[in-house]
């Protein structure tokens, strides 16, 4: 069952080419949380060296989308979130964990944090906070 | 001078690995106002076919840092800041206009409005709001 | 028909217990567009003697639910909302301007600016990016 | 040690007029975390009945300051925050509980959860997210 779910969000970032153009990966994917990684490479970077705040906003949205759909099915788009960089992004890769705050049938509120590894040892790179809606209902109007 | 300006800010895109890779241009960069634009390709789609919310966070991420750069100089990180998407991003490209709210000498507020070009018609595709800092002072902490 | 919307707003206001007990008042009401007022009194300040946070907040989710409803009609709330507080608030009044940056049948993204008024020089004190949603479909589930 | 660290914090908000008007109290306070209640009142309503959203706002904005407060001294002002209102608030009273993400010396990035207590039964009514800085170095600036 678990291992179901895992497959299907697999199987949805496969379906995205831009996280598949990155390298992110689904390392877990449970009712309410994900766990999501991208190896750092060095074109991700910013002109400090250190991982782009773009690729690091990638990481929030795309976790935040997963958690909410997890909870709402997987027709769902990230409405809004806001984000806090705490430290520069650098190492061997970036870790966003997410999780359901709260969820109604249409929408849930859900938080990220964003860690990077760095000769192995995980530390806070950013913190999100934002709001997943279901698809339908925004598709008659949007498209 | 405003050509300098431009010059300038070109030269910190092209420094920046992560929009090199993805192939972001500074439209025009002047005092407090910055327009930046992104030429979608097909492998920035997430998997409904529309640009990914990672693709539009990191044209809003950067638009941001360059407007609060045009305030506080070079040396700026983004600080924080919150989007919220309002319809799908698709067509030829999108352009992120950012300007400055309110600056003191330490850190801008800074606005964005990110747009898509489609079939050469320009609509608000997402909007956000953002603390850009100077990075004097953090770097003894962060790095 | 202006005047209507403005006697509309006053309304509401007044149907609001936290805002009459506060003092706010509508000043303009047009579609897509609000000012509201507030007399700055020495029981709404914190501990440094400026106006506290949370009325500053106020004013902000206010105008921004008022700037929605102008779109939508009566009937809405604030789902979310950011604020950037700029510079403390003090003088004789606040001012809040909001306005709707877009707005769909069901949502509206609003912007509002917080002025101070001191000594009769109003300046910027914080701003605020918001979603306003319409209440219906929100009370089945939350109610 | 904690009873001076509530001690401390009982003072600072007794020192606010704001929340003495509104009649916040400081339930517990410890390094990083703080829980703040607010009895509720037929005046801290809006039209619909339920408690405004400038009350719960304020309580967000409250509580995550002494958050930050508890990591940087009593010195700190919120720069800003981020709050989704979740479900609407009525009931006996307001319980804000914030607690601090991670905080440099300059800065605290703090999350806060507003509940509800109805008829004894508590839920979560708004969840925020905010940055509390120092406020040394602010002052010369802004006042």
């Amino acid at each position: 069952m678990a291992d179901e779910l895992l497959a299907l969000g697999q199987q949805i970032l496969a379906a995205q080419p831009f996280s598949v153009l990155l390298g992110a990966e689904l390392v877990s994917f449970t009712q309410g949380q994900v766990a999501m990684a991208l190896p750092l490479k060095p074109e991700f970077g910013q002109q400090f060296g250190f991982a782009h705040g773009g690729v690091i906003s990638f990481m929030a949205d795309n976790a935040l989308t997963f958690a909410g759909g997890s909870a709402l099915g997987p027709d769902v788009l990230t409405a809004e979130y806001k984000i806090n960089y705490v430290k520069p992004g650098r190492g061997e890769r970036l870790i966003a964990r997410s999780s359901v705050v709260t969820a109604s049938s249409r929408q849930a509120i859900c938080r990220c944090d964003i860690f990077a590894v760095r000769e192995g040892v995980e530390y806070l790179c950013a913190t999100a906070l934002g709001t997943i809606a279901k698809r339908a209902g925004r598709n008659a109007e949007n498209e």
